[in-house]
């Protein structure tokens, strides 16, 4: 007797794809159970076959459902999109017990809106929207979601599953069990997802195991070649940079397909202005080097997420040029970033030579232990000893700014996202409807038989047309300057988003330190230490203050760059209006 | 004991007019019965002392409650708002009573919608909407109203009321008192409303007497010095035109007032170029010229309305601003006319010497008994004889003519009346959004305390202060260009609304002469009638070819001059927005 399945979820096919697009409740008999990488084989009552995401269905017969469902397919990874998504289908059922997120532990934080939202990847918006996979999601409105802080919900596995199952799970075992919220209370970013997202916690090995106090309290062993420096420059503490910036082009998107043709993924090209040498990466490649950043550098530098795994489906070629558009825009960052760009598992990304050479890295970065809050054994200020209070003060002032600049961001955000829906929308459609209702009227006009009409409606039809193309020069117009005004914007949105993380572990240490007396009073630490730990938030500082300077100097930079881009379209599109009415008022008859 | 009323709507009052704003359901205190004029002084319960409409209350003792109520004001007439308007209370209240309207005597007529629409003054569409006195009226859009075809209901006696009480009673005792519907069945201008405004039969007792074959049959009479001649032109059938254009200018409106200063009234300054003097007239003149010129011209001529006698109130300098406009516009048309212009009653209304004039020459007018289709009687063409079927071909093409534009000006009063609510409403707050947006971010930048932020910071706030700019550009052009474009059209939809009466007057007399033979035959009418009333229907076309003619030549210029005077406002807009924004780009540094 054939295997039968319920489906739980609606599922629209990308094209092309072979899979099968799905409606919650309809019955499908399974074809092929091997299929890996999270999907089954199935057909459905009308006989037609393709792949369905495996968790979108429900074995009817002997299959055990969620969660054990996880040992029919190959075993879930950190990178496997399934394995998290049936937590986060828990989530969503089970609201009741899941602990009120970002509450406990953010008491110092007036961002606690956010800290469900900047997680490295997409992954901890899952369990917000698990059906809602084509709400008005267009091509045409990038941000559709956007200003509203929701990512779109994952769809259902893509073009982007996981070739590298085996190496991620090998990564995987030798994680941490515990489900500890960590003890400095401020890295929410693993702990406060701790009970609902346990995979999170493998990412933040150095967090999840402790706060700052690692760091403040440990024996520094950074070797001489991982230092990095900070200089008291003019405006203030900062990172040494390199003499020629680092830059790479992303480009070039391939399909490339597996599983013997049944599932396809998209390959770009990365070619580093170093070696001029393209190297290729799939998505997933950029997700793994996001995660080593992340671990490595999230608690000196904010470390920007990748865009959004999002919707795939009907706009498949716009899709890819957006996310192109994105990769770009987050390895252009990077390799700006001094520390980033000059970091080891950065430059294997961008300059290794063969796939061994690239595995062989890849396992070096993953083996990394200089992560976490660890990172700031290896920086080296400069500069004279930090006072506490000045410390504190920094820490604050920069909390304050990038809260602002958040809220002016997403402000803009908002604004842009009304402004783009009526641009394309309602506003050259009104222009559309003048036009024909000039070009109507000229048209009755030339009924009239009456001599010398003509001279009229020539004149008022080419007025009418006139204002058809005013109509698509507008639709058109946000794609010209508002777009790159959203993106940017959009980009810093997604920076400003790891601050309150970057930040928390200042604040955790100064907190650490300031309990300092009482530690050594109960004998928790040695008098030392305690010195040990006000010389080293002081370095935390340096490093925090280099960061901002950083940021300053990038963001002076890049909005000063998009807003001339942005009015300079905005001239040209304005005058180009004019240009064509002063030429339809030209047509017109002296009298 | 003091007498009562309740308020039966809610009244606003006109400010500095001696009116007290009253609201449904309140009760009022009578203080003075025997103002006039259709007012009545009341106080209210918090002592306030003023004038209300005592249409809108309702006496709770002794006093009768309507319609004899209109005993106890001085005797309504003919311009007094208070008879029609109790007149509209009923239709309003009984609406199963009142006879479906233009249905009866429509048949033959494609334009029935309208034929409540374009009615003598603005008396027809009272009983639309006696409640609405607010709804939704701004200064700011003119047009609120216009492309619904719903004139504002009347909201109480404002600035006209009506000094000429007497004369009005003398011309209506003279008048007719049969409700018939006509025999014509095409002039429903009257006749349609019969049952609910018995008024409006008083206006055209050329029409309601009979139809077209008064003229057809009539013998001749009309004297030397009122002929009207065609000639044939290059266009076909003209009139006569006058070497000089009489034009004048309508200006300087003035308040007046009567009853011992309670009420006011406004009057407008007319001086025409052949003169160069001013006369001075009130809207109720104007009003009194349209129903000569109407009872006279009509049948021949479209006579277009007055502008409506809109809601006063709030914005009363605003009105009056427009209704001169409106009434300039509506001179303008007039004097243009080379039969209207050179008419007497005109030609007194513009140039009368005094009181003692006015009175005689309004008496002379009054008394003139070529109206209605015996215009025609005047008529000489300077041309051959037309043949039936030619006659009717013309007619046709005319019917069509003016009813396809007449939905070609429908259409683009919609979509103007769309635009201009965009553009003074939801566009205009978006970029002073996006302004203030900019200038947000700005000032958060500010406070980062970075070195050089103010180059950046400088600029923005610039930027943003630009977009403040074009939102006030972008909310304040339609009163420059669209405005224009819509009067126009405003005043060609009121035109072409005269076109179904007139048309259908021909439309009758054909008919009427395509029965000849029968006629003819059952001895209604002896062979050389018939022969008589072919040329005559011929005559009439030819009347009507010269007016099409008339029409086309004016038209053709009032729309080049519009679109012209459109497109220029257009382009300086738009150009004005992209100097602006160039200047806004030229305080970003490059970088």
């Amino acid at each position: 007797m054939a295997l039968k399945a319920k489906v739980l979820y609606d599922f629209t096919a990308e094209p092309g794809n072979n899979e099968l697009s799905v409606t919650e409740g309809e019955t499908l008999t399974i074809t092929n159970q091997n299929i890996g990488g999270g999907w089954i084989e199935a057909q459905n009552s009308r006989g037609e076959l393709g792949l369905v995401p495996e968790d979108y269905i429900e074995f009817t017969k002997a299959i055990p459902s969620f969660p054990a469902a996880g040992t029919t397919a190959p075993t879930p990874s950190v990178g496997n999109v399934a394995h998290s998504e049936i937590q986060s289908l828990f989530d969503a059922y089970a609201p009741a017990s899941v602990p009120a997120q970002n509450q406990a532990s953010n008491g110092n934080d007036p961002w606690s809106v956010w800290n469900s939202d900047p997680s490295g990847g997409s992954n901890s918006n899952w369990a917000s929207n698990p059906e809602g996979t084509q709400t008005g999601k267009s091509a045409a409105d990038p941000w559709a979601s956007v200003s509203h802080g929701h990512p779109q919900a994952y769809q259902g596995p893509g073009a982007e599953d996981d070739e590298w199952d085996d190496e991620w799970d090998e990564m995987k075992s030798g994680g941490y069990t515990e489900s500890e919220t960590g003890d400095g209370g401020a890295m929410q970013r693993g702990g406060a997802h701790a009970t609902s997202m346990k995979i999170s916690l493998n990412k933040f090995p150095g967090f999840s195991k402790s706060g700052p106090e690692l760091y403040l309290l440990c024996k520094q062993t950074a070797k001489g070649k991982d230092k990095l420096s900070i200089y008291m420059g003019e405006v203030g503490p900062v990172w040494s940079y390199p003499e020629t910036q680092l830059d790479c082009v992303v480009a070039d998107p391939k399909k490339g397909s597996k599983m013997y043709g049944l599932k396809s993924y998209i390959e770009y090209q990365v070619t580093p202005n170093t070696t001029n040498r393209p190297v290729n990466h799939r998505y997933k490649h950029f997700d793994w080097l996001y995660e080593r950043l992340l671990d490595k550098f999230g608690s000196a530098i904010p470390i920007p997420s990748l865009p959004d795994k999002q919707v795939t489906g009907r706009f498949e070629e716009e899709f890819i040029k957006m996310r192109m558009e994105r990769l770009q825009g987050w390895m252009t960052r990077m390799c700006r970033h001094p520390v980033v760009s000059d970091s080891e598992v950065f430059q294997l990304f961008l300059t290794y030579k063969d796939e061994k050479d690239w595995k062989m890295g890849k396992r070096k970065a993953e083996k990394d232990e200089t992560v976490g809050v660890m990172i700031f054994t290896t920086i080296e200020p400069e500069a004279p000893d930090m006072d506490l209070v000045e410390v504190e003060q920094k820490c604050e002032q920069f909390s304050r700014f990038t809260k602002a600049m958040d809220d002016g961001v997403k402000e803009i955000l908002t604004v842009g996202h009304e402004h783009w829906k009526r641009c394309t929308g309602p506003l050259p459609k009104e222009y559309q409807r003048i036009g024909k209702a000039f070009q109507n009227l000229s048209s009755v006009f030339t009924s009239s038989g009456y001599q010398g009409e003509s001279t009229l409606t020539d004149a008022l039809t080419a007025a009418g047309k006139t204002y058809e193309e005013i109509a698509q020069l507008v639709a058109e117009q946000p794609k010209k300057d508002l777009h790159f005004l959203m993106e940017t914007n959009n980009e810093y949105k997604g920076l400003l988003g790891c601050f309150p993380d970057t930040i928390g572990v200042h604040k955790a240490a100064i907190d650490k330190v300031k309990e300092g007396d009482k530690l050594v009073a109960t004998s928790k630490i040695t008098p030392q230490d305690k010195v040990t730990m006000a010389k080293r938030v002081g370095t935390m500082s340096y490093a925090l203050q280099a960061e901002m300077n950083h940021f300053h100097s990038n963001r002076i930079y890049d909005y000063n760059r998009v807003m001339q881009l942005y009015l300079e379209e905005q001239v040209k599109f304005y005058e180009t209006i004019a240009a064509k009415l002063r030429q339809a008022h030209s047509q017109f008859a002296t009298m």
